[in-house]
Order: C-alpha cells, then sequence, then structure tokens
C-alpha cells in the first residue's frame, strides 16, 4: 500500500524563505509565524498520514454505492469525515462570524495539498462544500448567509456545484433546467444535472446544492442562467431540517478514477430552490469562484505527482534490479537499487523539480488571491485571472505525467492496483478535465485573459520576470537560472506578439497554438518560481541556515529544470508560430 | 459504446504506395497483390469491427475469473476466439509445414494491428501464441516442432512465455525458477512467475508454456539461463493429451487495464519441463525473438491511439458545444460540432499524424522483419535491431499520450467508463511497461544498439535519411518535409556525436539521455516516414489517382507533423547535452 508523508520542510521554505509570507503587509500574514505553520502543517500532516492515505486504496476499491435512494461512501470514510470536522479543518480559512477561523487562504491551500495528496476522493467532500460557502459568502442575503453557512464552515452540511447537464458541459448557454418563480418567492427546480461530485453520501446531515438554472422568460442562452441553493432537506426557520426537498440521486457514474467521491446524477423535481445573487447574473456569480476553484484543480495535479513521487522514490530505494554502469554501489547485495541508474533518476528528477515548481507556484497564486481579498488589490487580481488558467491546466497535465512516470518506476508491478500507483494516474486524469477542461483553460487564457484591460497583466508579468532577472543579475550563482528564465520569457513574448500580429488576421491563428502558449507560459512560471527559489536558497546559506542539505538539494533540483525542463518553451514557440494552417487544413469529413 | 472500422485504406497506401511490397525482392511479397491485401484487410476488418470491438468493453468489465483452478475468460471470448481460428487468422504468417498460410510477416502486422485496435487483450491470446510458436519454431527439434506447432498455429492449443519472477523483472540473472535435470533428459521446473499474460485461460485445449529457469551449477547470473517447454497437459506420443502437469495459476491479477486478459501468477512444482535450444543459452532464444515482440508492442501502443481516435472524431463531430469563433458552422443548430474549435482540431491532428507516421514505420519495421527472415539480409537485421527499441519506446509513450488526447475530447464523459475512452487509456498504459520497460528500451537503445557492429547500423540509418533528402531536393513541394527531416536528423546526429564524445568520459553522460535519445530517433523515423508518405502521395496524385481527397488529406497530415511535431527534436538534444550532472546531482537520500 502506498504510504505519504507531508513535504512540510519545503512547505515551510515556500511559506517563509520564498514567499515571506509575515513580512507581507496582507492582513491576517503576520500570524503566520514560522513555529505556528509549522505546527499546524505537521498536524494536518499526521492525520493525512494516519488516517487519509490509508483509506485512499479503500476509496478506490469499495467506490461508492446507491441503494434505495441512498448513497454509501467507503468504509471509513464517515469516522475520518469527523475526524476532520473535530480537527476544525474545515474552518480553517473561513470567516470567523460563521465559525471559521479566519486563517488565510494561503494556510488553507497548503494544508489542503496534504490532504488532497492522501485522499484526493475523499477531500473533494469538504472541497465543494469549501466553494459552495464561498459562493453563499460573497452572494448571499444575511439570512442565507446566517442559515447555511455556520453548518457549511463545519461541514456538519456539505456543498455541491451543479452546472454540467447531458448535453452541454462546457456550452452552459444551452442548458435546459428551469427555475420557476413561486408566488412566495422561491422557484421550482426541474431538469437532469450530471458530473455532480460529491452529489450525494452519507457524511454530512444535509446537502446543500448550488444550482444553475434558467428562469422562463430570461435572456436567451448563457446570459439567462441564475443560480440557486437547493438544499436536499428544508431547513426550518430554526435551523431544524424538514422535509425531503424534491431531488434526488438518478445514479452513480462509474468512473477511470476518484471512486471514493460519490460523482451522481442529480434530478431536480420541482425541487425549491431560493436564488442566490441576481436574477440572471448566475453566470458571474459561477466566475467569482473561478479561480479559486481552478487554483484547487491546479493544485490536485501536483498534489498527485507528489503522492505518486514520493511512492516512486520508496521503490527505487528498495527495489534490487541492474547494477551501476560506473561501477556497484550495493556489492554485497544482488543488484543496485534503482535508484543508481540515470534513467530512473532523470524520471524522479522530473517529478521532483515540477512537483517543487508548482508548489510554489499555487501557494504564491494562493497568497494573490489573499491579497485580493484582504486588501482588494487590483492587480493581484489581473494577475491571479492571468494565471489561474496557466496553474490549471499545465499542472494537470504534467501531473497526470508526472503520475504516469512515477509510476513507470515500478515496472510490472505499477501496473497491478494492489500497489497503488495505478490510483494516483487514474485520480490524476480527472483533473485535466473538470473544471472547465484543459482546452478550454487554454481558450480562457488567449482568447481573454491574454487582452484582458488592454493586455496589461500579461505586461505586468513580462516585467516582473524582467525586474527579477535584472535585480539579481550580479548573482554569478544564479546564471544558470536566470539565463533559461530569460530565454523562455523572451519566447512566451514572441509568442504573446505572433498572436497580436496574426490573431488579428485570423482568430484561429492564435487560438490553435493557445494550448502551447499555456504550455510555454507554464513553464516560464516554473522557471521563474525556481530562480526565486534558488535565490532564497542561496540566501538561506549565506545566512548560515543549518539545514544546508535541503537548500543545496533544493538549488540542484532547480539546476534540473532549468536545465532539462525550460528548452520545451522554444518548442511550443515553434509549433505556435507554425499558425493555424497545419491545424485548419482538412475538412471534418476527412479527419 | 466505441466503435471500430478498419484504416484499410491508409494500410493499402502504405503497403502499395509506399513501400511497394510487390516490387520488393523478398520472397513471397510478389504475393501481395492490392487486391489480394485489400480482400485480407477488408475480412480482418469485418471481423473485427463486427465481433471483436463489440467484446472489448465486455471483457474490460468483466474481467477474468479464477475459480478452483479455472480460469474464464469473458462472456464471448470463447466463441470469438473460434471465429479467430475457423478464418485461419492464427496461421496467417505461419510455417506451411505445420499448416500455416506461408504469408509475410508484413501482412500479418496489418491484420494484426486491426485486431488489436478492436480488442486489445482478447488478441493478446493468439499474440502470445505466435510468440511462442516463433521460439519453437526456432530453436526446437524436429520432434518439438511436430509436437507442438501444428496445434499451435491453429491455436487449439495457446502459448505464453514466463521470464518474470516477484523480485525480478528487468534484471533476470536474480532468477530463481530452476530446473533439474531427469534421467529421461527431462526437467523439473520448479518457482514461481508473475504476469503471465494469457497464463491460463478456457480459450484452448491445452497450454504450452515457454519458462526461463537455471539448472542447479549452472554459470551464474543471466548466462546460466535456459528455456523450457512446459505444457498445461502432458502430451501423449500419439499427440493426444494426457496428465495435468505441475503447473497451476495461482492467481489472477488486478490489474489498470488489459483486463479482458489473464494475467497469471503461475506456480511450477517441479513440473516437467523440456529443453527448448542450448542449456544456458535461454536468454539468446529469447533475444531471436525480441525484434518481433517490441514490435508487436509498439504496435499496439499506436494501435490502442488509432481507436481512440476513431472515437474521438465521431464524437467531435456529433457534440454541439460553442461556436465557431470565425463564423457559425452550424446556424441552424443550438451550437456548432466540437470539430471547429482549433484546440480540438490541434489535438485530432497530434492523435491522426502520430497514428499514421507510426504506422508506416511499423509496416516498414515488419518488412525489415522480413527481409531477415526470408531473404537473410543482415543490413536488415542491424537495422531493425536499431529501430525496435525506438518503435517499441516511442511509439507506446505516444500511444498513451494520443488515448488520453482522444479521452480529453469527450470531456467529464471521457472519465466515465460507459463512453469506453477510459478503456483504451488504460490498455494502452502496459504497453509502456512489458516487454521491456520503455526505460530499458531507452538503454538498449543508447548502451547497445548505437555502438552495435561499431556503429554501422546508425551509421546507415543517417544515410539512408540523407541520400532520400538528396534524392528529393529537387521537388519543390516537398520542401517543407525535407528541411526539418534534415533539421531533426542533425539533432539526432549531434545527440550521438555528444553520446560518443561525453560517454567515453563518463557513461552516464550518454544513459542520462537515453530516453530523450530515443524520442529524438522516434520524431526523426516519423519525420522520414512522413517525408516517403508525401513523396508517394504527390506521385499518386501525379499518376492521376482518382483519391485525389485521400492523398490530398495525407500530405496536409503530414505537414502538421512536420511542422508541430518535428520541432520536439531541438528540444530533446538540447536535454541531452545538459548531460549526467543536473540528472545525477542528488545523493540517493535527497530525493
Amino acid at each position: 500500500m502506498p504510504s505519504y508523508s507531508a513535504p512540510t520542510a519545503d512547505m515551510q521554505f515556500i511559506l517563509h524563505d520564498v514567499l515571506n509570507a509575515t513580512q507581507s503587509d496582507i492582513s491576517g500574514y503576520d500570524e503566520l509565524e514560522r513555529d505556528f505553520t509549522s505546527a499546524v502543517l505537521e498536524e494536518a500532516g499526521k492525520l493525512a498520514s494516519d488516517v487519509l492515505a490509508p483509506l485512499n486504496p479503500v476509496g478506490d476499491t469499495e467506490g461508492c454505492t446507491l441503494e434505495n435512494g441512498v448513497v454509501r461512501t467507503p468504509t471509513g470514510f464517515k469516522d475520518a469525515f469527523e475526524k476532520i470536522k473535530e480537527g476544525g479543518w474545515t474552518a480553517l480559512d473561513c470567516d470567523p462570524e460563521y465559525g471559521g477561523q479566519g486563517m488565510p487562504y494561503l494556510l488553507g491551500t497548503a494544508v489542503g495539498e496534504i490532504f488532497v495528496s492522501a485522499n484526493m476522493a475523499f477531500n473533494m467532500y469538504q472541497g465543494l462544500t469549501h466553494g459552495a460557502y464561498s459562493a453563499i459568502h460573497t452572494h448571499g442575503t444575511d439570512d442565507q448567509k446566517a442559515t447555511y453557512l455556520p453548518k457549511m464552515v463545519s461541514c456538519d452540511w456539505t456543498g455541491t456545484m451543479n452546472l454540467t447537464e447531458p448535453h452541454c458541459g462546457t456550452d452552459l448557454g444551452l442548458m435546459r433546467t428551469k427555475a420557476e418563480p413561486q408566488d412566495d418567492g422561491t422557484y421550482k427546480i426541474t431538469g437532469q444535472k450530471i458530473f455532480i461530485s460529491a452529489g450525494d453520501h452519507d457524511l454530512s446531515e444535509n446537502v446543500i446544492h448550488l444550482v444553475l438554472a434558467k428562469i422562463p422568460g430570461g435572456p436567451e442562452g448563457i446570459k439567462g442562467v441564475s443560480l440557486f441553493i437547493v438544499p436536499k432537506f428544508m431547513v426550518n426557520e430554526d435551523g431544524s431540517l424538514g422535509d425531503r426537498n424534491a431531488v434526488s440521486v438518478g445514479k452513480i457514474e462509474e468512473k477511470m478514477g476518484i471512486h471514493g467521491n460519490s460523482t451522481c446524477v442529480m434530478n431536480y423535481d420541482g425541487a425549491t430552490g431560493y436564488l442566490l445573487g441576481t436574477q440572471h447574473k448566475g453566470m458571474r456569480a459561477m466566475f467569482t469562484m473561478m479561480n479559486e476553484a481552478r487554483l484547487g484543480v491546479g493544485l490536485q495535479g501536483y498534489a498527485q505527482a507528489e503522492a505518486a513521487y514520493q511512492n516512486a522514490v520508496i521503490y527505487a530505494n528498495d527495489r534490487l534490479q541492474g547494477r551501476d554502469v560506473t561501477g556497484a554501489k550495493n556489492p554485497d547485495g544482488p543488484a543496485d537499487p534503482l535508484i543508481v541508474h540515470p534513467d530512473i533518476r532523470r524520471s524522479l528528477m522530473d517529478q521532483k523539480s515540477f512537483v517543487e515548481g508548482a508548489r510554489a507556484l499555487t501557494f504564491w497564486g494562493a497568497m494573490l488571491i489573499d491579497k485580493v481579498r484582504r486588501s482588494g488589490d487590483k492587480e493581484a487580481d489581473g494577475l491571479i485571472s492571468l494565471l489561474t488558467p496557466v496553474i490549471k491546466g499545465f499542472q494537470t497535465d504534467k501531473g497526470y505525467e508526472c503520475a504516469t512516470a512515477a509510476q513507470q518506476v515500478y515496472g510490472g508491478h505499477g501496473y497491478i492496483e494492489e500497489w497503488g500507483m495505478s490510483q494516483f494516474v487514474r485520480d490524476a486524469r480527472i483533473a485535466m478535465i473538470y473544471e472547465g477542461a484543459n482546452g478550454i483553460q487554454a481558450l480562457d487564457l488567449v482568447g481573454r485573459k491574454l487582452a484582458l484591460d488592454g493586455g496589461k497583466h500579461v505586461m505586468a508579468f513580462f516585467e516582473m520576470v524582467k525586474s527579477f532577472i535584472k535585480e539579481n543579475e550580479g548573482d554569478e550563482r544564479l546564471d544558470e537560472f536566470l539565463a533559461p528564465l530569460k530565454a523562455g520569457s523572451k519566447d512566451l513574448q514572441s509568442a504573446a506578439m505572433y498572436f497580436m500580429a496574426q490573431g488579428v488576421k485570423n482568430p484561429n491563428n492564435a487560438l490553435a497554438g493557445s494550448y502551447d502558449f499555456m504550455h510555454l507560459f507554464g513553464h516560464v512560471c516554473l522557471g521563474l518560481m525556481w530562480a526565486r527559489m534558488a535565490k532564497a536558497a542561496f540566501g538561506a546559506l549565506d545566512a548560515g541556515a543549518s539545514d544546508t542539505q535541503f537548500y543545496e538539494t533544493k538549488i540542484a533540483t532547480g539546476r534540473y529544470y532549468m536545465a532539462r525542463q525550460m528548452p520545451a518553451t522554444a518548442m511550443h514557440l515553434a509549433r505556435i508560430t507554425s499558425g493555424a494552417d497545419p491545424v485548419m487544413a482538412l475538412d471534418a469529413e476527412n479527419f
């Protein structure tokens, strides 16, 4: 069975050495002292290793079941959920007014990574609740907040997001679920929603569904979509639970992975719903949570890679097979451990350098979200909007690739379910699909975010990279970081300029290169992160840090990323500048 | 449920327009007339679409079961197997002396692709039998051949290959299974073998296991390994079946995919075995089949991608979602089909251009194998030995990547098992692992094949590319094929030279770049295939071929590969020339 150990040292390094959290003027960041975050992360790590990780294969094997309308989660999930609730983990970054602990989203993100690595399917129950919490917190009336939020902060009640219908996922303008206004101000919701994660289960007393639906007579398409709160059990005025609402589970989907999470078809048969926010502005309400939700999925990508990587390292150290060509490393044994072989190391370094870079990028993204929320910072808002599709798309693609590479280290054993490596791959796969498939992320990036506010945010990003390079050019030790970063950033700018020049002639010239642009951008982001991390590591060493091995390893890992991953930027640029013609040449019937 | 339609037109194009099969002087190739191969492929295609493909999800869902020592295959497999046998498909390229049809391996390969695309797990039962047939055919005594081959050609008896043990897969020198010589010239085989594909089942009367084992007192390590024939049921002198041999199934493994194939733990408890070939030369005997077996796995890689691609195209044409940004293509419908979107096309073109290139490379490889077998051509032998790890490693990596991309086209539906796209991904995954994990392919390529016969074969390959470019430089229409091919080939040569120069100083400088070299080589091979295909397509158009759409599509698809995939060669070269230092920098405990 795979094991998991929270990478708390690396998290501490990012929080304190790289992001200098306590030095920030973001309100509440002063609480993030090194000892405090260490205690929180260690505690979360203990829960993850001892409780959540052992349940991960159980969830995969048992899955969820639907019997007589009742959904059951896998053995042990209920007890584990109680432990999460009791520890206050569900309330970590929630509003104190509703029982939350008011911690920064940054800390919630670090803890989230730990839980997701240990058991992604399990963590989705609280993750979805957190998303629904945010929606009600941002758009709800005082009454709605008072009714739902305290119970959702504690996860006594859980939440869901209902967007997709059988005939529409990406194109929600085609939505058919309708919401008919009633005399009492409520709505009757009728329709079918599919792919509803944590749609129903036995972990909570009530499930609060957030449902997108159309009010008859409203605007056509996406502009006529509104958002509704539809509780599974009606809530009485005193807060107690009333009758069952007219919402039921049609079936649980058989999926490739995340079997521990109940992905439901939800049927709404005139269920009572309450308008959340403004009529016909449902999409806008959803979008205010998008950055957070997509950052969370980008986190899932590298978190699965982290868990898979940890086990690949253990296996590579344990499994004796072949000899080091430069001389036996385990001469008294029958063979050397796998880890002596250069190609095994190449693979492990690919994984390690991606995961640590992605962690830094994600934490930085979380910090930007805190800046927006806690300080109303407009520039941070623009920047995180720009980076969100990169974090989601790039990190989930690479996370899957790395989980596959970790599985590969096991050879034939990797293909056998018992060893658990297959689950990491199968679970990681969904992150490329949901919360906007990665092609949609690329479209969002190139079709919307690049030009947002006159291209101001992407210019700010380039400027940030440039300043960083300029500030640090004096430090020769950073040369092998700055040079590839500079080259990568130049490739990214060339790609953006190509889009500007050629996209005017034909938008397909930009869209045909969108996916490569997203990956090119991802590499530049990770290149920047590695340069920042290298600088921080050298700084710590200069300051006489005692854990020299940690910092030297960090620098060596960064060198690997710069030397071995950054060359991808030129390839992506070459693909992009080949334009739309090769992509669009065929008539549809000739595929 | 996914569908499958054999790409017979493309196969005919490769056989006749590109490889000019009937013009070859390989013995037996004169039989491969256009009409004949067309009839064979159409017939195979019918069987694949009507019988095998519908059983593919059945095999995935039901899997194989072991009850009271008896293995049962999924519903319908037995009937389908009878149909394959009745049609003579198992005998296609086997020796007529033993009931085979004596067709070239090239034709067997084309038919094999069709069956593998339709149902990979099912096809493995006859595929493994074919491998065991080849081993006995090459190394068996006349008696052994007479006893086993006729029954194996007809697949009344099936075969297996037993290499792996719990503690050794790649490093077979660690093998523990022993073979004790008996007075009657037989051996008693004792030990446990794992991951035995088609290890036992209800499709055939007998199972002929080929088992690697060590004769006590023989040389240490890999040099003391011998190969044995161990039938499940003993064979009487008259050819009838006798007692059950002391071999049994320990369990059936739960795997990520290919559930329709029974992957068994096999226990040998003093089972009677017959030496195949020479004592202690078991590995050599296995290696004579290696090129064929690995080519077959490389075929599985792109064959799964082909099946997945076909379904992705259907879905992309059916599913209405969003609008073409350059103007609605389906103005009367609620939305345009997915296929209007540039990023969907980018993905489909990635898949299409890979699959067709890989098919050409694989067919060419099969032709080289025919040259070796039928004409004893030494140069062909050297060339296919060199190309085998590239075909196996590159094509299975890319096949998995493409199957994943095809699944992605389905959005959320791709993740739901019911749609069948997950199975293509899960089944394709194994091809990267078995028959030598892809890291081993890279090691074989760089550590052995490059330097084989003084580097003669890789030089011959470079020379072949160079001559092709030179011969065709006059044709301007080929410029956009020849230029990237030239650049790619130059990158490949630079990488080989880097290995020569730096590998002497430290072999890790070569080994740390082996995986990238395999991929770089793969792109150059596909670049060469696309240049040859483009030339053939232009030639056909010049000659007034009626199916202009086919040839124009072919050229456009090739252009895509050259423009969008060949830029990867520079990236791989950059990674390679960064050397071993970044890869080997960490001590094992710092991962």
